[in-house]
């Protein structure tokens, strides 16, 4: 196990009826705030309205940025930052899922910094002196609202990077599963294999003695193959909104990669190429990519890890460990399909014609990955087999 | 599951080298400081010999309390108290284990308290304002280092009454196994048993919908059953010690309670009416108790979740919820007698003189336990059992 710093400090309000003491909490940073949303659904689902009319009760300064998109874009972060200076703004307020997360850590980072925002993503610059933000959750997935880290977009150059700092971590994060109900079966499905893909992430790792952070990675696996299912045949089952909506918050704020060297990362690299230019959902494209980069990487020396987590999660007996690792690959890929996740670029209408750019993009900083080093070439080719 | 609010703000240093980054985050709270330990293990291993001689590098004013023993005494804390006072200390450094920590939170507690320090544990005060607490952690057992609870000792009353508040956790934590490697067998057995009764209070519970947090559960009792008998067997084993370690943190920092109504904690209870009297090691009493405990509580409503765990943690394929939990029963006796602990009262020469008394005791402020209630004369009778 390596040495390493933990503080998982933000402040987490589970469950129904939150919303007030949210606004509490955020009244302790600053009465002047930023709410960002996306589309309709805070509207549809009366969240912006609460928020709104307690904020107007207590006398709260706010202005709204909407339409934030999925893969959020760095034109959305820009916005926001003029719109905190130009009202002397203290707070951001994220509603919605990890995009709009991303999105308004991209913008606290930015209000205090002379430069462009998209600097942070291209590594030109670090994140000082924040505001503080904090998040009331609608979606299961990517885990943004208890970590630092932020994806953003940029159209103009067809890049999705990723950028964070310790100091993005909200303050305050709201999780009422109740929000989550109307999530429709594509997205529920696309965010239970995110929040697995992000376990994957941290666990296909060749570091040695981190068994409590791996048995806690199979315990969430475990959560989400129990109850992806379940939340997509009945979207109002509330316990299984609610195991689903902490799993993906304990999925990715240190809990499974303390100890760790890093994680592997290399499927989310090749998967945000993927949607820089095709706006695929994030989910969907790595339930096509995961199980083709194990097939890549699977050899006599990483099988051993794939092998454990078909024993433990998937109920394999297998003692072959290559044998058994092939099974966990076919189980992966056979749970991904059972919630009519893709398993081909093709069925998502991606052809080829860029993988080679993807490959090149993916590693326009170095190889990628870290249970096998990837180059270019590599990356490539399993698009191709993910074709 | 329940709703909860979830904030586990305690910052970790964890591994090897880190004292330096421990006294640096001392000092960003004061440095005026409190250092309290128990005997001399921690001159033994130097490790208050490298803090104290950063703290004279660094201009930093500390007083020294040793003497702190298991069970820590109220006596301990009023003159940790009063040392704070005189010297207006900002700050407080444990260096031990649990027993150490505990301790000092009671002290934090106590010097801008105007009563006596007491009161916290007969629930005639509440904590307001105490001082910062940190520490360097030498055994894994209690997880003090990351929650805000407390266990003190009275020698006039012969009490032993918990306190506790969110503004006592520890605000860094450093975790470096190499200090538990001359934890003799006995301890570390004790530790063990500790941490996983910790778990077992926090699973034992009648709530439904908490798969995330009784799965985590069990990924953490794996991982005391895989690496407490290395430890013992190996005692310089870092992985063995790293994964303790850390288990006994995230055991009892409200990662598996959440969610819950509460925890059980009867057994915990008993066991405090035990060494209140006795000064037996925390953990094997619980090694004796909670067998006993589960076999008193056992009926066809509780089976479930004691099936469950030996179903899900130690292999039992039995199909009946009675006798699959019988058999968990068995298992969980037959691996703390694995590690030597004793498993009846007897062995430990502590006679039945005072089971009605400690029952009375236990059940002072009304009944005990949440998977079942339990009466003074039930205590007893559990006591009886374990006889």
């Amino acid at each position: 196990m390596k040495n390493f710093v933990y503080q998982a400090g933000t402040k987490i309000l589970f469950g129904k009826n939150q919303v007030n003491n949210l606004v509490d909490e955020v009244l302790t940073y600053s009465n002047r705030v930023l709410i960002t949303y996306g589309k309709n659904s805070v509207i549809k689902s009366g969240l912006l309205e609460k928020v709104t009319s307690l904020f107007k009760e207590m006398g709260v300064f706010y202005k709204e940025l909407n339409g934030i998109q999925p893969n959020p874009r760095i034109s959305s972060v820009r916005d926001g930052i003029r719109l905190c200076r130009e009202n002397d703004l203290g707070f951001i307020l994220a509603l919605g899922g990890g995009s709009v997360i991303d999105a308004s850590k991209a913008m606290a980072a930015g209000v205090n910094y002379d430069g462009d925002a998209w600097d942070f993503c291209l590594r030109k610059a670090v994140v000082k002196n924040p505001l503080p933000i904090g998040c009331a959750l609608t979606l299961a997935a990517t885990g943004s609202e208890m970590n630092g880290n932020a994806v953003i977009s940029n159209d103009e150059t067809q890049e999705k990077l990723a950028m964070g700092s310790d100091l993005l971590r909200p303050k305050v994060s709201m999780l009422d599963p109740t929000y989550t109900f109307s999530v429709n079966k594509w997205q529920t499905a696309a965010g239970t294999v995110d929040i697995m893909s992000h376990i994957f992430e941290q666990y296909f790792t060749p570091d040695k003695g981190t068994d409590i952070q791996d048995n806690i990675a199979e315990s969430i696996v475990r959560t989400c193959i129990k109850y992806g299912p379940i939340a997509i045949r009945e979207p109002e089952n509330y316990e299984a909104r609610a195991n689903l909506m902490w799993a993906s918050s304990l999925a990715l704020n240190g809990l499974t990669s303390t100890g760790k060297m890093m994680g592997d990362w290399a499927t989310h690299g090749i998967e945000h190429e993927v949607s820089a230019i095709y706006d695929l959902t994030h989910g969907a494209g790595l339930a096509i990519i995961f199980p083709y980069w194990m097939e890549y990487v699977l050899t006599e020396n990483t099988a051993y890890k794939f092998a454990r987590l078909g024993r433990n999660v998937f109920n394999i007996l297998e003692e072959d460990e290559l044998s058994a690792a092939k099974q966990t690959i076919m189980a992966i890929r056979s749970f991904f399909n059972s919630l009519d996740m893709p398993s081909k670029l093709s069925e998502v209408d991606i052809p080829d014609e860029y993988f080679k750019i993807m490959g090149d993009k993916a590693c326009k900083f170095g190889p990628i990955g870290y249970f096998k080093r990837l180059n270019n070439e590599a990356v490539t080719q399993i698009l191709m087999m993910a074709k």
